[in-house]
């Protein structure tokens, strides 16, 4: 049932003077971070040329821009050099190239060996997991999540047995916005590892989709080994570009699982044996990595990273004291330092109907269905119909989130009213 | 050796009044096709969604622009329809996963079965042929090719046996410019299936990186039934996009090579099972979407597209014409459609230097190298160092190719006389 839309005339003034109001930063950011168009404009028009493929000037520009961005990233994950940075065409494409590049006996996807991962995790995670383990005659085990999509540490510490050799995480639920205790399980792990052998050690991938550019990454204190992140969500910038950050240690176990042209080495019939460029076949998305390097530039200049956590936490509890209290919705998601939750209207409004009016209504544009988590919506009882999810990111103002909840709570007061 | 530059006040004054002279298109396209940059800044600061994401307008205006180039693109190649088009983040991701999503022995690449590629091939194309036949047990066999890159159809079609399940070559050579007799040997493939059966049916594979946009494609009168390109070269378009057409007859056989995200069927643990979206996890790379789409729109008014052969092959006439006059050096290729050509200078200047040369005393950009292509310079004798390649592509003018002409006549003179 679509709810009819009341006409007071104070709601006719705000439908006339209303914005775009976007509220679907978990999928993607926008606007873009400043100075991303402009660099990306930029390079296409007088650089235009492909890195590592050739030795005249623009070619070498185009190279000095990658060169930058993977230091900058470097250093922005406290990673131990450049060469643990490898780029790729998302971050989709970065979670296939280490669970894939890591298949085989003597690696972390073996025969018998048992991999770790949780119910909230994206179908990025989850379906190359899968695939790679029915290939790597490998298991895998399941966390479960609680209600807000929140893991426990020693749910998942309690798993990790003999034959652990994986553990892959989402560092923030992409449903909830729920922070998970990467640090804490991080540190178990480490502890685990110190008493294996060189061939038994777990490697711990981590999912950075939903935190790079929102909260700080340190890989060493989080105790990662791998860790995967896109440019067009925290960090504001395009997409078609993402990154791998992979440990030392790992750096020749993993195989590339592309293969391709990489400007150099070109006799071989393999790949080159170094990283990062065992990992980055093919030309180079140049204008994504201008836009990449503009917008971490952009960040750093404005504060808008890690400098500005308190103003994105009160977002967040703005957004879900004021949801919560709505009657008639349950919301999944608790406030944290992401402006990020969960909601369904019950029966009589599914969640694709919900995002619909808020678009056409009220110029809010939202999520619904599943959010390629389809196992966390098990645990939150969402599975038919998925929720709708809000999520803000840079840029997002209180008056939006207040605009939000008005919203839900008109609709959901149109519901009650027609129940 | 480098040879000192002459200073004549001629040149003095040519080299004042230069222009940056970009004779790299078979790396890259530049400049960008009229309307690129402006449909990406439009997108990035107008649209920004993501597409199959949500149901409110900008993520619905996303996904037009999606459906309109995979439209836009199937017409363009002759296609069956829009389903045999599936996006990748270039043309190395595209042969990926055609070539990795065929393996199994109930595919073409299985126990068994015999691959044939040529000697010309990039190395996108040869080095996932050589892993996937590796992985699935199948042989590779390499058919050679002549002094100027150019295949015999006879000797392709002399070496596909009861066991070839894959052919996979390149419609034209990025190192020579040499157009492949591809309908010739797609109508002896096609002549070899019909007595076939339906799991003995050979795969024609071809790799349009150097052709899409330069010359016409049909794939039904190619008589190929998977063809690979990106945006970046002929097309005009931007980098970070790359195109599959697959043959609807090979659209079950195909498993999705890369798992992840597709915006609907979020429920499944598997990837979907319908074409193109069992190919296509991740957020899309929209900015680039609607510049290849603007390039295509661009390419169609401007009339540059398989509309004006002839200006394309009078610059190859005068290219390989002027080269050939020039003593001293050796030039690979022959006149054809496509203004391509390769030239080594000896062994007094190898050609890291020459390019090297030519960008900071000429203002011009060429390639020098494998070209990733290393299996050709065993035909051409060019293994050690490669070649000088010089392409250009839609906006090359006479005098571009006058001017690389009289600067490689004016080192090789450089080098003679030093000599």
């Amino acid at each position: 049932m679509m709810p009819s839309r009341p006409t007071s005339s104070t709601e006719k003034n705000l439908l006339q003077t209303r914005q775009r109001i976007y509220l679907d930063h978990a999928a993607t950011s926008w606007p873009k971070a400043d100075g991303v168009t402009d660099a990306m404009v930029e390079f296409l028009s007088n650089v235009g040329s492909s890195a590592s493929r050739g030795s005249y000037a623009s070619a070498l520009k185009a190279s000095e821009l990658v060169r930058s961005l993977r230091f900058k990233l470097a250093q922005f994950i406290h990673a131990e050099s450049d060469s643990c940075i490898s780029f790729h065409s998302g971050c989709t494409h970065a979670l296939n190239s280490v669970i894939h590049g890591l298949v085989g006996s003597s690696k972390a996807i073996g025969d018998g060996s048992h991999l770790l991962v949780s119910a909230i995790e994206h179908n990025a995670v989850i379906r190359p997991i899968l695939v790679a383990a029915k290939s790597g005659n490998a298991t895998v085990e399941e966390v479960p999540a609680d209600k807000n999509g929140l893991l426990s540490a020693d749910d998942v510490i309690s798993r990790v047995n003999g034959a652990t050799r994986l553990v892959a995480l989402s560092h923030v639920s992409n449903v909830t916005g729920a922070v998970q205790p990467i640090t804490e399980i991080g540190a178990a792990i480490a502890e685990a590892n110190r008493s294996r052998t060189e061939s038994d050690q777990i490697l711990f991938l981590c999912d950075a989709a939903q935190s790079l550019g929102y909260l700080p990454i340190d890989v060493a204190s989080l105790g990662v080994h791998a860790l995967t992140a896109p440019a067009h969500k925290g960090c504001g910038g395009p997409p078609g570009i993402g990154m791998l950050y992979l440990s030392p240690r790992w750096h020749s176990a993993i195989q590339p699982w592309m293969q391709g042209g990489t400007g150099h080495d070109g006799r071989s019939d393999t790949m080159p044996e170094s990283m990062p460029a065992k990992l980055e076949p093919g030309t180079m998305n140049l204008p994504a990595i201008a836009g990449w390097l503009a917008a971490l530039e952009s960040m750093a200049t404005s504060g808008e990273l890690n400098e500005s956590p308190n103003e994105s936490a009160a977002l967040s509890q703005r957004l879900h004291v004021g949801l919560n209290a709505v009657d008639g919705i349950k919301v999944f998601g608790q406030p944290g330092p992401l402006p990020i939750a969960s909601l369904d209207f019950g029966p009589d409004l599914p969640p694709d109907d919900a995002a619909a009016i808020l678009d056409s209504e009220f110029g809010i544009e939202v999520r619904s269905g599943h959010h390629c988590a389809a196992r966390l919506h098990r645990h939150l009882g969402t599975e038919a119909a998925g929720t709708l999810r809000i999520s803000g990111g840079h840029g997002t103002t209180s008056d939006q989130i207040d605009a939000v909840v008005a919203a839900v709570s008109e609709i959901a007061a149109q519901i009650t009213s027609l129940a």
